[in-house]
């Protein structure tokens, strides 16, 4: 499997999964997933400003995944690298060193971005 | 590798370091282990509720190997699939949008202990 | 300030300050502690098991108000100070000795339940 | 001791400890301090938006004192109560009801900075 | 309440708290506290080495009471100021900036001890 | 892939990870990196104490990669197996079962370091 790959696999698991989490059919579970999609549209902070919030959260949080996901809202809703790295390296102070291996897994996300031309790198 | 021998794998290499850490033949992390498995026994509250206990805190600290065990625990103690996930529902609201990858994680097991009968739908 | 005091103040702050989150006004925040509330009534699993649920995430998340709200609660629906013991030492063996600062708090919140009738101690 | 007076002595024992942390005279830290300081600074993104990183990583981390450091400094760089509230829920949804609280805890320290003036409500 | 007093509060409520934790008569809490106490007995590593990483394990986890706990035994076993701080240093790194206020209570009480003559400066 | 290769993949990855980090050209990640290095120099502790710090702050803080990179340090500066399982005993007894599978995961990583001869039996 290829780097590429990597995201690609990630991005088409997640939406598989997530079709079967909703399909558990619990209101609950549900509402949840409805709440959080709402959570990063434009409201008092723009959603480029959310989803940046949402990849420090994940960041100093350590997943993954949500890296992953933020990572791809935060460059398609226009960030630049140097500003995703920037946030980066506030959840790195925040958090400590803990959070280097997810630094280094998101280094290598922005990368396939960048490659994929999702990510503005100017 | 299918999504079947998943499940099936992780109880394996679970045994085998499982002894592993035992042929370490440190006094402390042996009565520790054992006084892991004592705590699920029936007691005040009897094992099947101890086990959805087990697993909500492993969804909220978020271990996929501490999910997957108390999941099948669950199913074998009599849980309902939806009563696990009514449980799933409160390790979501507590800890938030970031348990949603073990969520998915957690219903791609559910459907694996399904499949070989392990857990009840009914 | 008395111990009882401690748990009354509690109660008093508590829904002072939910209600000033209230009127931030905020729509997301709203729904959230709507969909919260709804968490914990009768489904799959009765509310009773679900405050266990919320309790034990709540003490290895190790958040004394959290687990003073759902001890309230699980007083409140039946459970015995011996059920919700139980229930704390499945989070003291998940959390480890991390969790027994709040489980000393729990300890005396449980005290001051049962000096007010709340606790069923049979 | 009034709710003024919360924050008031917070600013204080915080500035007294901090120097007492300086005076323990371990270069490893005081460089953590000095690094911490600059992470803030305008950079890829600016500091007001820095702030509101710092402030949603503290909230899904629950640590109060940091809250409270954050949400002075998101007032001073311009944020309003709006764009505050709008990230405190990003943390909610994020970090869950176990968030709530910090929460209240904020909405308190918000209404403070509001009272003396440092806060924009508009 | 003078500083001093925060201290001796401290571990006077914090063995009536234990005993009442203990009074709970739950098998599998006792045998918990046992346990936790042989954890830091003299084995492969000596009992000073061992409250050191008790320490830090609490100061990463942000655990004020445990701090203090075993900021207490590293004194009474031989720790210098010197070593202890260099320990929290370590701690401070791994676990980022949201350590420091506990950095901060940590220093408080290095200050209590050293005041009382149970910690040694040189 | 054989076990072996696990350990060797993980330092070859991180190695170049670590690099591409530091490609990203931030100032203020580089300097942490930096400093985290410098952390565990020989100071107030010695390197191999520091090292068992490492260990057991990861351990606790649940990070398979900083386990792996202080298990390496640990047998490097002396420790020999039975004071690093020793200090995994304090973290698991600290951090509760939630530490197990990172246990299974060391005693695996020790058995690779022992193999290779990096870490001493006796």
């Amino acid at each position: 499997m290829s780097d590429k790959n990597r995201l690609d696999q990630f991005r088409e698991e997640r939406e598989i999964m997530n079709e079967k989490v909703m399909d558990l059919d619990h209101l609950g579970i549900k509402r949840f997933f409805n709440m959080d999609t709402n959570t990063y549209r434009d409201g008092a902070l723009p959603k480029q400003t959310k989803e940046l919030l949402g990849l420090v959260a994940s960041a100093v949080l350590r997943c993954n995944d949500c890296i992953d996901y933020h990572l791809e809202q935060c460059a398609k809703t226009g960030s630049t690298k140097a500003e995703i790295v920037d946030a980066m390296n506030v959840a790195l102070i925040v958090g400590g060193s803990i959070v280097i291996p997810h630094l280094r897994h998101a280094t290598n996300t922005l990368e396939l971005l960048e490659e994929e031309g999702t990510l503005k790198t100017v």
